[in-house]
């Protein structure tokens, strides 16, 4: 049976990254066997571009329909002043939810070839390797009601609504276990149980799930706190689980600890471990199109695709393998270039890989 | 006119490190004549103890009468199974909102001194001097409706409410570009506007607020970029304004890029300058007792004390330099204690500052 899979090349560096990916998920295709049939569509700028709507109905439907998904990434300073309801990463958003994707995994890997890159000392973050598992389809992102409203007494007054369910955190609960389960059976669950009560049903949700991992030791943290001991000392962490803000927040700073978030993929997955499969990393307007981008996140991330939604794990250690070959080989893209390496562009990098593979 | 103290010890460390700042308070109330007079009481844990509850209505009333309020630290696990409602930090969220405490200073200073203890490396944080500027008694941490119930498929759900009203955002906008303007003129306003409605409505009012500051430069920042810039970059910041759940988590991320969080004041202002004023950091109940806790963060709260609501300079100053010159002599708490420096416990160090004084 075919794996069809929807191709989201995105805005900005989006379609230079996604191009060299794609072309390392078609080596891997022919090299493993793997079936897989692409199809592209418009997601965030592009398809307000296109369609007058970040995500077109016939595009949520294609998604719906392929097995797996492929994003580049969305959002540029052209689409900054139109109709905030209309901007790219509505579509993102959309795309997360209609989907039913509220598994999010963001790994914090330090590449040993890389680890000069990092702002932290290098005895700090040596083989760091983290993996945040966030919820992404729930809690304040979604809730409701959410208003911007006028008071009796005149002013203007905004408000959001933090909301989370049992069933919605237990299913995010089993999936950090089931993480922590094949990694060092370690989960931290991160909350603000002190202040909210959302916090409160997660904390008691994720102790009942951890009766059925009693192999798995469980440990909560403030968010707060969390945010500080990422910074201290973050290889206390294996894989922590935090519901959609804190998640957005503790995976960009875990990210960054990295020094490298040109490198990180990550995963978006339903509860059948379909999946949408995008870098971490933004749009970067700034260099797009100059063929200068960095493509092993989105390369990494193929990678991951093949792991989680299509089981292939001998492809995706082949992947991860054949890019930890080409950082041996000292090839870098200018953000994660230093002295004594060789700069090579986007596409240079993706035929790298290819070759390595 | 004398000057009013009250002062709330709390718990954990909190009774030893208070006692030291309180004889440099003494002693700077002698040399600068501040004419202050000051009374006791408890908050937190040890409240609960005395009066069953973290903050007693004559304890409040006490406070409303003070001009200022010097807090050590309160929590411990001590009270960590009683009801929720009653917890230490319940009775910290009330004297807050209580007495209208909304504009939270949060300094992130690395004294050269220390630079060493920093996990980040030297060149990326020396010389850092940030100030968060967080909202206190307002956003999520105080919004209703909120609440924990079952729904009517028999689920279990917890919500909270996240509202800010355009008075509530003016009134610390001002107080970040009022701070901004001292400083570096600088400000980064922290939201998440692309995604929540009370972010929009932020960054709209402290545009209109900007108006008034057009010396001031401003500048806006999704929080999970703050997250990671802190992290990548952290000097380019100067002063952060930001809602009460992002201060709380990108102040402490902030704090700990100093490496030493034992050394780290804040000031929490009303409308007027009267001010609650307390160490950035926690009980510590692991060491309590043992007289090795750091006091300079508590001592470096008497000074923003003297400095934002008694406007009493040159004392502030002389305090700030007296721990400048202990810490130039060597003297170190565990905690801030490195290869070739001197260990002292924390009434040694008190001591200290007296004499530098
Ligand atoms: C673009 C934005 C809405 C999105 C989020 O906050 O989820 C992004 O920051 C992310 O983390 O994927
Ligand atoms: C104890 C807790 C409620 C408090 C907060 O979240 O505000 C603390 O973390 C702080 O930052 O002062």
């Amino acid at each position: 049976m075919s794996k069809q899979i929807l191709i989201l090349p995105g805005d900005g560096i989006g379609p230079e990254i996604v191009a060299e990916a794609v072309k390392v998920l078609e080596q891997a295709n022919q090299q493993f066997g793997l079936g897989v049939e692409l199809s592209y569509d418009e997601l965030g700028g592009g398809a307000y571009d296109k369609y007058g709507v970040p995500l077109a109905d016939e595009t949520l439907e294609r998604a719906r329909q392929a097995d797996a998904i492929l994003l580049g990434a969305v959002g540029g300073p052209k689409w900054d002043t139109i109709d905030p309801a209309l901007r790219p990463e509505r579509g993102l958003l959309k795309i997360r939810s209609q989907l039913g994707l509220f598994g999010n995994l963001r790994p914090a890997l330090l590449y040993p070839q890389l680890a000069a890159a990092s702002s932290l000392k290098p005895e700090i973050v040596a083989g760091l390797d983290i993996l945040i598992v966030r919820e992404l389809t729930g809690g304040i992102y979604f809730g409701s009601p959410r208003e911007n409203r006028v008071l009796e007494n005149g002013e203007r007054q905004a408000y959001d609504t933090l909301p989370y369910s049992e069933s919605e955190i237990r299913r995010i609960a089993k999936v950090g276990f089931d993480m922590a389960r094949v990694r060092s059976k370690k989960l931290c669950s991160v909350d603000k149980a002190n202040v909210l009560a959302s916090s409160q049903l997660w904390r008691t949700v994720v102790e009942e799930v951890a009766k059925d991992y009693p192999d798995v030791e469980l440990s909560h943290m403030y968010v707060d706190n969390a945010a500080m001991q990422l910074v201290r000392a973050p290889k206390q962490f294996d894989v922590i689980v935090t519901d959609n803000m804190f998640g957005d927040i503790l995976s960009d700073e875990a990210s960054m600890l990295t020094g490298s978030i040109g490198m990180l993929p990550s995963a978006s997955l339903d509860a059948r471990n379909k999946g949408m499969y995008e870098p971490c990393h933004g749009s970067a307007p700034d260099i797009a199109g100059k063929g200068i981008a960095n493509p092993l996140a989105t390369i990494l991330s193929v990678s991951m695709m093949l792991r989680y939604t299509f089981n292939q794990g001998a492809a995706a250690d082949a992947i991860e393998q054949a890019v930890s070959v080409v950082l041996d080989q000292g090839l870098r893209t200018g953000d994660i270039w230093s002295e004594g390496c060789q700069k090579v562009g986007t596409r240079e990098m993706g035929d790298a890989v290819v070759a390595a593979l």
